[in-house]
């Protein structure tokens, strides 16, 4: 049975993971057939957002702990992560990834990337596995990788700073994949286009799809 | 378009409403051709809970603001819910349904539930429309409407607290759905038997089911 590493940032949309492409995430791969753990950053998140009003809160999360709402539980932290005990990784998106895994919501092209997050993915480029992302999430595999072909939607500025880190950005519209097959990257815009929960599954099960037939 | 409304309890299986039966939930609706709005009561939690390490934290978060995580801030408060402008109404699980919609969790059969979640559940049974719940939430059923038939999967001593409350209990296993035609009222048992989250997608897709097919 092939088996995932999810990486989470978080929980909930503006300030950590995106909730329905982690789970649907995870649906997708048990649904295929295969099996996953879960991981995330032992660090604080850059922020808390109150998610009913947009606004800043004056609170302290843990990365980690509230990711371990959408793991029930069963989660690592990425210090742990061993890519010779995987098939392959996969990045859902949400804020959390331009945040908190890396700063591209503030620097854009610019942004460092937690080195952790970047240890994971030269491991598991270096062993020739594939690597998933979804949503904001590809913008970190453009920081580490440069030269890939990705999608990150269709908004214009995220596709510039993309290209400025030297990735190729190819458009899509819902539920489609752009599979770099040198680099075995996957990856779908989901939430970055005004999608609705069903094309989010789409995304989510196209992406896992595409990544097992690279395995 | 049939529409429902979603009722969540918070964002975490420990303390709140239940993730992947939150998601899979609205995913289920979606996918079925209907459509939804998402509700919470705008209370404290009771409590908030490391789901990292099980233990309680020192900090107080609010139910409504939460459970907007999961609704990607597209949630009102559940005062604001009026039966006419709905089909269904829709209970997702997790311990918010038995800490923070009601006190099952430490009151069992003698517990309170919130005004507000009792008012929309006599409204909807007044308007003779189906009322859906997902793992622990068909407890509140069982208090609010007491002579009813409902499952709680197959754990001895909530079957025994349900029957306390009035209710006649039907064991199930993962993805069945017990269906009261006269209160119509649909229940399945989720993350109350040792399930994966496709079981838990099958659940919530056939609760949704056989409440469309009583509209």
């Amino acid at each position: 049975m092939k088996k995932f590493a999810v990486v989470l940032s978080g929980c909930g949309v503006y300030d950590g993971a995106e909730i329905h492409e982690a789970v649907l995430t995870m649906f997708a791969i048990a649904s295929n057939g295969a099996t996953y753990e879960i991981f995330a950053p032992d660090i604080d998140q850059h922020h808390v957002v109150n998610h009913l009003t947009g606004t800043e809160m004056d609170e302290t999360r843990n990365v980690l702990i509230e990711s371990a709402r959408i793991a029930r539980g069963k989660i690592k932290p990425l210090g742990e992560f061993s890519g010779k005990e995987f098939d392959a990784i996969i990045f859902p998106g949400g804020f959390g990834a331009a945040k908190n895994l890396s700063s591209f919501a503030f620097d854009g092209s610019n942004c460092w990337v937690n080195s952790d997050i970047e240890a994971v993915i030269r491991e598991m480029v270096s062993l020739g596995k594939p690597i998933g992302a979804l949503c904001i999430s590809p913008v970190i595999l453009a920081k580490i990788l440069g030269d890939v072909e990705l999608t990150i939607g269709d908004d214009a500025g995220t596709i510039s700073a993309i290209e400025e880190m030297g990735a190729t950005h190819k458009a899509t519209t819902h539920g489609e994949v752009v599979v770099d097959k040198a680099k075995k990257v996957v990856t779908t815009p989901c939430y970055m286009l005004d999608a609705t929960i069903t094309q989010i599954g789409e995304g989510a099960n196209n992406v896992v799809k595409a990544m097992l037939e690279m395995m």
